[in-house]
């Protein structure tokens, strides 16, 4: 069962001021959220998370995150400009990208951020662009064939990212050549995944790599960035990821593989899902009730709101307010309102008795919620609130007008 | 072979004013779909098409396709805002939405646009909202299990739209009943076809159930909208939709089974891709070249500019200017910048060898390109740009900037 941080009636109260639809983040149990993470890796010195942007790019969440130790991930020049403006600045900012732009390396390097490359190419074009390299550069890894992806990330061999090994003891050897002195190493293998196992893999893999790099090169790395990827349940009867194995397993090989370092690597992650993912909700009204071939209940929500179901045929939960404990004896499609038949939030999802008017919610909307959401249809982003620590309720978006969906346009 | 209505001199003279990626739509093109789609309908008096604004809502666009006849089929709010800053009113407006918002029908009934119902629910929803019926109402059959869908747009008995044949029945009594005296049907069973016998057999479907409806209630519709759905070929080697094919089919169907009425209904459609979208061009530069596990080439356009491979896996061609000669000897995976595996326009595509600072053109976005592209990754939507008739370029919608993108954010 899960559990939602509000009543129907503190719902109905916010609703008076923000009308649906919405999504509102629990900034308590993103903090309890960080300090799981953190806790479980308390053993490792210098242990950061690199919060990834694109999951939640909003500043206040940003902020929240800030306080609780976190960098950040950025993957392009707005997710820079934000994370800058948010207060993060040098190597608070980790910037993995791919298929870089220059003007994107240069606000990097203006930053101070960690320029993680993703090709054995960007060296030069990094030079290139800054006229020098920067005293630190971290390269992303691709295992290819010598490791198997989860289902969400795919098979590595397919993946864009990231250097061949043979490339990746050439990118080392010729940064140090031209100057470089400090030495960072990325991955990132799996997406979603909740089997602790699959981080503790990855982890022998990089710690295997380290020592052959050092072995290479003499190259110490300062850091391991591990990657993302700690997966979330999404459905009621999933287990949450067993942070803990997953930080003991990991403790293990750093102990056992590491010893001989004179100065330990640090340890980095860039999950972005974990943290906000559970601590969103998108608040939504019942418009409309249909018989056809199937029953349907029409929210004011749609696929511009949230993408996942539609794009990925990906679950989201779903409680009607006030209704918590009524029997689930209906079979719903929730949809949206888009022209596009996959603007279902669910389908044949057993629920109670949903009446118009209704308050629906859709849980887990704290990552690649709002942030993926499109203007396809014509229809406008919504606002985002933030359900502070002392209950009160803070607007962190405003949600988009007419006027912003027309302001590229030349409307005489 | 695809062909290009600009050289890589042209497009170069565009670059230095307009950068890319943009998208630029051929004039000349629209304005040939438009008069091939009406000289094939020639026969049918009133016979009209709607365009799906959906499919490319740029006002300039709307303008273009008012000269050549065409009214506008609006899915939601912001396309019928649009719709009337482009001109239109009245009947040269079809709404068709689902889950439909008051302030949505509203608007609708301000403009005199033609209403077309999506359930049998809307009718008092319709009425409780605007105070009173409009004098002409459409409804949108779903046909179900009676009709088998196409690959794109499923199952009708899956699908949300609609009413169903009983439903038909009991709407139009009602609004007899309720004093409505003027009627029309829709119906919208394939998405991207290119079998022309689809759309004959749905004509059919169609002039049996207003045949049914004379018979049952005395009500002669005025117009049967035979929805979208006319393909373009994606593929280099697809042939396009023979329209002469699908015209004189309905043609046939229409003087045999129509023989009877007394005033003939009006034939309309509501197709965009097929107006459209073969005339849209993604104009994008290479930034980068990779070579891990393949070859990848990376382009600063993304799919934030162009969803559909990334998001249906659909076929995009793609030519790389001033190349178009060259021997096709490489096998690439043509990629954005956004940190999502899916982000190819391309994959194991066979192109010549392509160099950085290539120009190269992903064809057929005129429909369902830009106004599907997202901001996930922080990633901005392009410029669209309009080559007239006369060979001039039109800034019809300048690029995003990261000013817009923040524009719902306080950024202190």
């Amino acid at each position: 069962m899960k559990s939602i941080p509000f009543s129907l009636e503190s719902i109905q109260a916010i609703i008076k001021k923000y009308p649906t639809p919405f999504h509102i983040y629990d900034a308590a149990g993103i903090e309890q959220s960080a300090q799981t993470m953190y806790s479980a890796f308390s053993w490792a010195d210098g242990f950061r998370n690199f919060f990834a942007v694109k999951a939640l790019p909003n500043p206040r969440i940003l902020e929240l995150l800030k306080a609780q130790g976190m960098g950040v991930d950025c993957s392009s020049l707005a997710e820079l400009v934000l994370a800058k403006r948010a207060g993060f600045a040098g190597e608070d900012i980790m910037f993995t990208s791919n298929d870089t732009a220059a003007e994107e390396f240069e606000m990097a390097a203006e930053l101070g951020a960690i320029i993680n490359l993703d090709d054995i190419s960007h060296i030069e074009f990094l030079e290139e662009t800054l006229g020098e390299l920067p005293e630190l550069l971290c390269f992303r890894f691709n295992p290819g064939p010598e490791r198997t992806g989860n289902v969400i990330i795919g098979n590595p061999a397919e993946a864009k990212y990231g250097l061949t090994r043979d490339q990746i003891f050439r990118a080392y050897k010729t940064c140090l050549q031209k100057g470089v002195t400090r030495f960072g190493i990325h991955t990132m293998v799996a997406s979603n995944e909740l089997d602790p196992s699959y981080f503790v893999e990855t982890a022998r893999m990089m710690f295997e790599l380290a020592h052959e790099i050092r072995e290479e090169l003499g190259i110490e790395l300062e850091f391991i960035n591990l990657g993302g990827g700690f997966g979330i349940p999404y459905l009621p009867d999933q287990d949450p990821l067993d942070i803990e194995h997953v930080a003991s397993g990991i403790k293990t090989l750093f102990e056992d593989m590491l010893a001989d370092f004179s100065v330990k690597p640090k340890l980095f992650f860039e999950c972005g899902r974990y943290v906000t993912g559970p601590h969103g909700y998108l608040v939504s009204t019942v418009l409309h009730k249909k018989n056809t071939y199937r029953e349907y209940v029409g929210l004011d929500a749609s696929m511009a709101n949230l993408m996942r179901p539609g794009m990925y045929s990906a679950y989201h939960h779903i409680t009607v307010l006030g209704k918590e404990s009524a029997h689930a004896d209906h079979t719903y499609d929730v949809t949206g309102s888009l022209c596009e038949n996959n603007d279902k939030f669910a389908i044949a999802r057993v629920l109670p008795k949903i009446d118009i008017g209704d308050i629906v919610v859709i849980h887990d909307t704290g990552a690649h919620g709002h942030s993926m959401g499109f203007n396809y249809n014509g229809k406008l982003r919504s606002a985002e609130l933030l359900l502070k620590k002392d209950g009160q309720v803070q607007l962190i978006r405003r949600a988009e007008t007419l006027d912003d969906h027309f302001a590229t346009l030349d409307l005489h």
